[in-house]
């Protein structure tokens, strides 16, 4: 039989998975979890695939706000959009505070349909290329997660994708990345408009967030929103996965709680979980030294960062 | 081989339904859909059970206010607390208006955790009784509707629920019901809050909604913000699913939008198809006839209305 976690390195993180999941998953266990209530949510950013130097949606509304600046060279005058267009998203930041870039963002396809604004990210995603790697962002998933996700579903879980990312971004590409459906991603998103266009109706994106961005409390708001049950294993990597994280821990089963240490500056890039909506909350590693949770360093527990060929 | 929708008189809604299936699930068809993009949408209230003489959630409703008022007669004074516990919603609109009636709806578990209030609804939902039927609520499901989502999964067609109703109240038993999980259900909701309860993280429920009803063009707006995909398979039977089934409709596969017409007072109910947040809308029959929608008629087309036993 082959291991089914082959890229992880054995230690205590792949031991606390395996023991974890021996717990939940044998009927004569004590702390044995019913499978409807298997829930698994990660983050997408940093925990599922690699978000320096820069989310990779980043580099999306980037290359979209330049086709605008070129057909509407007005728009660049904007601090927050000729910030951005040129890639300087902490300029854009210190001219426009987070909400002014964040604004900027949601406005970049406004007036685009749901359905267009899904094959334009699609179509994107297959050759855009990461600045060092250069490969497709799609590449750099991490091997060692989507095993895991492989295993949770062998044990019966439904694996959900919770991001700060746009939900509709994350969702044109789910399926291909991770096995994860359309309707398991939740994210942040901008508010649709139900518009008549010729004889059709259609979803056009408007330029207005709905509600606040799905990172901190928000997350463990809208899983229940969305999935309508608790978690029993969440997997994160910022500040901003936090409340998630305790959500899933303070449920009544017992519930695994993974925090990805990015301490690999070789293989990929080393940086501690600040939240990016909430740069002074406490880092996600002191948390989860606080309240016991699975600490996964890239450097010592993976044996491969991403898949080959 | 059993009949998979033996309650259906044989007619031209039954046959409808067969002849779209046929079309979009064989591979050989013009019309063949990819099992991916094989999403069916139903309303609950009227199209999968029974909502007269009230909606099942507004007994419900009306019991916890009764014990509220038990415990602090105060809140009886207020003039549409005082109409619906005494169940007259009617009255209650008339004083309120829709949106105060609504708001008494939604302060009617504020403070309650998101885990006590879905206990409370399953439990509420297993004994409550229907005045009329003096069978409890959960088995007045439609029969022939049972039967149509079973076929329609047999098809690998993914099956949600999107109503009017609360979210949570549904999710409590959309299990039970339909074999619908409960992330598979789109409804109205109230705001939560994320609040420290002794050691745990709770979801509290607030008196505010979380948007506008799940009614109307919203409908549409929040299947592509929960499910992602644009359904080919709609089912209704007032004006507030119109939009939904005529988001349906105007895709690019072929659809099948069905309306369930409760023509038969005798076995079930008669009324023609008004939107509760919308009354002056045309009713969904007359936009069924304009564009071509396939009309169940209860008295004609099903052979049997409710589960037996």
């Amino acid at each position: 039989m082959t291991d089914p976690l082959e890229s992880w390195r054995d230690g205590e993180a792949q031991q606390a998975i395996a023991d974890y999941l021996a717990r939940v998953c044998d009927t004569g266990s004590e702390a044995f979890v019913p499978v409807p209530e298997r829930v698994a949510v990660f983050d997408n950013d940093g925990t599922l695939w690699c978000e320096r130097p820069g989310f990779v949606q980043a580099y999306f509304v980037i290359e979209r706000l330049q086709t605008m600046i070129a057909e509407r060279p007005e728009l660049g005058k904007d601090p927050v959009i000729g910030h951005l267009a040129a890639g300087d998203i902490a300029g854009a930041v210190s001219v426009g505070g987070l909400a002014g870039a964040m604004q900027a963002v949601a406005a970049s396809h406004a007036g685009m349909t749901a359905d267009a604004f899904a094959a334009e990210a699609a179509s994107w995603l297959q050759t855009a290329t990461h600045p060092r790697f250069e490969v497709p962002f799609r590449r750099l998933v991490y091997q060692p997660m989507l095993e895991l996700l492989d295993l949770l579903r062998a044990n019966a879980f439904r694996v959900f994708v919770v991001t700060g990312g746009g939900v509709e971004f994350v969702r044109a590409v789910s399926e291909q990345l991770y096995g994860i459906p359309p309707d398991d991603v939740v994210g942040s998103s901008v508010e649709l408009e139900l518009t008549r266009v010729g004889t059709s109706l259609q979803l056009v994106r408007t330029s207005q967030f709905r509600g606040s961005p799905n990172e901190g409390a928000a997350k463990a708001v809208n899983i229940q929103a969305h999935i309508g049950r608790r978690p029993i294993v969440a997997g994160g990597n910022t500040a901003g996965d936090t409340e998630m994280l305790e959500y899933a821990h303070t449920g009544r089963h017992a519930s695994l709680c993974l925090v990805i240490d990015h301490d690999d500056d070789e293989r990929e890039y080393a940086y501690t979980g600040a939240s990016f909506t909430d740069p002074g909350a406490e880092p996600i590693g002191q948390t989860a030294a606080r309240l016991g949770w699975t600490v996964v360093s890239m450097a010592k527990d993976w044996g491969r960062v991403f898949p080959t060929g």
